[in-house]
């Protein structure tokens, strides 16, 4: 073919090296099986509630399907500077709010402000890949800061695995707390020590949030915005997606020093131009009247994990410590060298779904991961069918 | 402060570079007042029609708020194939078609695709600024061959501009026709000619084609799917915006070689997810049932294009010739040099917003743009408010 004549590149070598998700590698062959239990995927369950449905049927009636502002509308930006106040106690100006079309979004807004060819990012993991993937795009290199687990299966962070991947190319540190896959609470002590340091460094931190109200001791996690002040080289990043089950919606924000405004403002416009209009006004709502709604939800995901932890722990070749926070149990399981294939393995045998620990780092592998935002019964019914194999 | 203490960089040189809107800050210290007449952004004044919004009504009734397949669902990815091919005649099959959330971020996965550190893209212009922001964003180089306009205020390529721009790092010619600002229709006989020459350099062509369906001599204008090969480098860029009136809506599409499917996928992956999921079921019912609307919108803009056009022309310092595609008249002011005041003095004296020229390159000097997607009656008293300043 004449268009080949000269071999060129077909596309970037960072894409093409890009790996997909091995959950949806995992999962993708299997879904639509008939008696499948599809546990694998960090989704609620339910529906988003009515109310939020009823705001944004209500933004459409009333042609809210315009274009919008790049940062979103004054209206969202302004709810959620309201929402982080009372939830954080302190002030948060609407200079540092920008919306995203979801969190995953904001993360590659990120990388796109912080990530020039050959810098890196030390990403504390195991975790969600796609920070990473946002990284790799962008050129850079994600080096992970392991999370280590004890005898007991709960996971702890050395701030020395941190401090020594990080270079002169080093553009900013990612965290995930509450994390996924693991549940780990990064605690404030904790918080406080590594913003000195990348205080120090003058690099950045990526506070990923959006598990943020889904724990179960205490009636949110340490925050970032805690302890930064406004100007301090940190961004942190949240959704609606998991507070107010909103996966399928795509609206996402960050909290990010006031200087950085103008530069995701125009960030946003070469992206997406910014988020669904009606999406945005039906957003202002989910925040503004959604705290019974979040109450009721981790009142039961809180059932779902005493149960999952109950079941997992009773199980012979199991380890695995109660999550604290997010919704997932993330267990090890004795033997099980390739979590990919053992993953197949039960899907086959069982018709439960899980995570392989591998999607989430080459350190989660040995280990598996169910979300438990699911029916209590469907929870159970998965228990019942895994014990023979886990015990 | 600590944090400074070391002076790194606080954000990428290419994002501090970056340009916003012209158009934006022309039109930002403006909005909101009594007696204004905006005509500046590239919007319908009609808000999306009763079907669409009926349609995404019941898909938020039908609970389809979850997350969604990367590359859109199923349904959505086959109504658009249906589309081109009963459009264009050919087969296209879905598994060349990948849903986006917008044009805007169909044309930011195609720079993440092929523009690496130091690569460059040839883009036709003037033109809407967009293409050329993600180009920056991913590091890159944006080369503008000019369009020439004729004593009588039409555009023309000449190839030899972009072939002139083209060298080892060129990755891609980008193609915006119908023409955002200018109107400018590539003709079928210089797309064979283009793409022959793509095909020889084994670059890619980015075809914008999302003012295909506003034209005014014939039902659509062509396209390079008219021409090219399914295994061709082309990628055409579509959205739901102009066609179906659906700007904040956030959906659009890329039709693109087979074998970039699961690059797409994984870049969506990593961006957005992907778009939102209700819209994407309102997506199958606006282009399956949108045919009578859109002949409805044509007619209605074909008419204020001759009022603008009538109006314009009678202007003794305006010249300008019959927008034949896409809802703009762009106009060369005699003695005007400096765009982006006069289009500010014009909002002081008159009321009336227009886009200056300058806002879509440099090449666009000396140019004001108008969009006539708006009431008759609205557009007569703007021309009414203009002529004593242009005549």
């Amino acid at each position: 073919m004449v268009k080949m004549a000269n071999g060129g590149r077909r596309l970037r070598p960072a894409v093409d090296n890009l790996e997909g998700s091995l959950i949806r590698k995992v999962a993708e062959t299997n879904i639509g099986r008939d008696d499948l239990i599809p546990l694998w995927f960090g989704e609620p369950d339910l529906p988003t509630p009515l109310y939020i449905k009823d705001a944004v049927v209500k933004a459409i009636a009333d042609d809210h399907v315009f274009y919008a502002q790049n940062r979103g509308i004054p209206e969202l930006r302004e709810a959620i500077a309201d929402y982080s106040e009372n939830m954080i106690g302190r002030q948060i100006g609407v200079d540092r709010i920008t919306a995203s079309v979801s969190g995953m979004a904001a993360i590659m807004l990120t990388s796109e402000v912080l990530v020039d060819n050959g810098d890196n990012v030390v990403v504390v993991g195991p975790v969600w890949p796609n920070c990473k993937g946002t990284v790799f795009i962008m050129g850079g290199e994600a080096r992970t800061a392991p999370l280590r687990a004890d005898f007991s299966g709960q996971w702890h962070l050395d701030l020395d695995d941190i401090r020594s991947r990080c270079d002169g190319r080093t553009r900013a540190v990612f965290i995930n707390s509450p994390g996924n896959p693991t549940g780990w609470i990064m605690e404030q002590e904790q918080q406080r020590e590594l913003l000195e340091f990348t205080r120090e460094r003058g690099i950045y931190l990526i506070s990923d949030e959006v598990y943020i109200r889904l724990i179960y001791d205490r009636p949110r996690a340490p925050s970032f915005l805690d302890i930064a002040e406004p100007d301090d080289r940190v961004i942190v990043i949240n959704s609606f997606s998991k507070t107010w089950s909103m996966t399928g919606w795509r609206l996402g924000w960050l909290t990010h020093p006031p200087d950085l405004g103008p530069d995701l403002s125009k960030l946003n416009e070469f992206n997406i131009a910014s988020p669904t209009t009606f999406v945005q006004r039906a957003g202002v709502v989910a925040i503004r009247e959604g705290e019974s709604f979040v109450k009721e939800m981790v009142e039961r995901y809180r059932c779902n994990r005493d149960l999952v932890f109950q079941r997992l722990e009773s199980m012979g070749r199991v380890t695995l410590s109660k999550p604290e926070g997010a919704f997932y149990a993330f267990f090890k399981v004795d033997g099980m060298t390739d979590s990919v294939e053992y993953a197949r393995k039960l899907i086959a045998e069982t018709g439960v779904g899980l995570a392989p620990g591998r999607a989430f780092g080459e350190d989660g592998e040995g280990w598996l991961r169910l979300c438990f935002a699911a029916e209590a019964n469907t929870l159970s019914a998965a228990m019942d069918r895994l014990d023979p194999m886990l015990s």
